[in-house]
């Protein structure tokens, strides 16, 4: 059996399903959305919203037709460190059956590399504090935990 | 003597000096930052690159012409949590000798509040995990510590 690479490439509408997919299959993710289809119009209107910003580029892992993984990289400008600009990786996720084969690295590596091409001084993502395997992953990348990410559910 | 109340307000060039300067002012930030006038064209392009992209918002608090306290709000469309908004809040300062005043507290409800305003579902931060009296300033204002905050420096 062989297989075609897996390559990044830009969310297209078309992946929509598979990405609220990816989303619900985690222990977290599973009490947040919603995956009946028709998709929820919310989740039509935050696609929209983040193709139209060009600071935000929703990525899928794919390999043909078969979308593996996503990852959602925000490009932030700021004034601190002397104007730079930050990466802001969120909303990793692999597909149940992908994991362990390295999809997750080569993603990251990826996702790197973006933030270098737009100018990038910094990446920075947050975690929650159960995920104890994602920790290892990310520190065998290099990042560091030197903060806290805190959250404040403002919703109705 | 009287004052004139604290007023929050979107960030003009006028303020970037006042800006650098409380960026610089701590321990981390000392490290990090170049206070020297004319400031440096990064923090001008910076300035201009916030100002241009409509998800961001520069405030300052300031009593008549007299700049007390900064931060950035992002505004982040995303998929998850079902389409959710996230407000995300950065380069939070208080000038020194404007601490234990309450602006801090004053800045937060107003950044929530415009959190709201923009249909955000969540405010995030991050913190460096050093900075102890901040996390207890952002308990009581009800966020929680639930995630980690890793970063990782790809300047050159």
């Amino acid at each position: 059996m062989t297989h075609a690479p897996i390559a990044m490439r830009s969310a297209v509408a078309a992946d929509l399903e598979s990405m609220i997919a990816m989303l619900a299959e985690d222990t977290l993710g599973s009490q947040r959305e919603d995956t009946r289809t028709p998709l929820d119009q919310a989740y039509i209107d935050a696609f929209d919203a983040i193709a139209h910003d060009p600071n935000q580029l929703l990525a899928v892992a794919a390999r043909g037709d078969r979308v593996m993984g996503m990852m959602q990289l925000t490009f932030i400008p700021g004034l601190s460190r002397r104007g730079a600009w930050r990466g802001q990786i969120e909303s990793v996720r692999v597909a149940g059956a992908e994991r362990g084969a390295g999809i997750g690295k080569q993603m990251f590596e990826w996702a790197i590399s973006e933030c270098r091409t737009r100018g990038c001084g910094l990446v920075q993502l947050t975690t929650d504090a159960s995920r104890t395997s994602a920790h290892a992953f990310y520190e065998r990348l290099g990042f560091r935990a030197s903060h806290l990410g805190y959250k404040l559910a403002i919703g109705d």
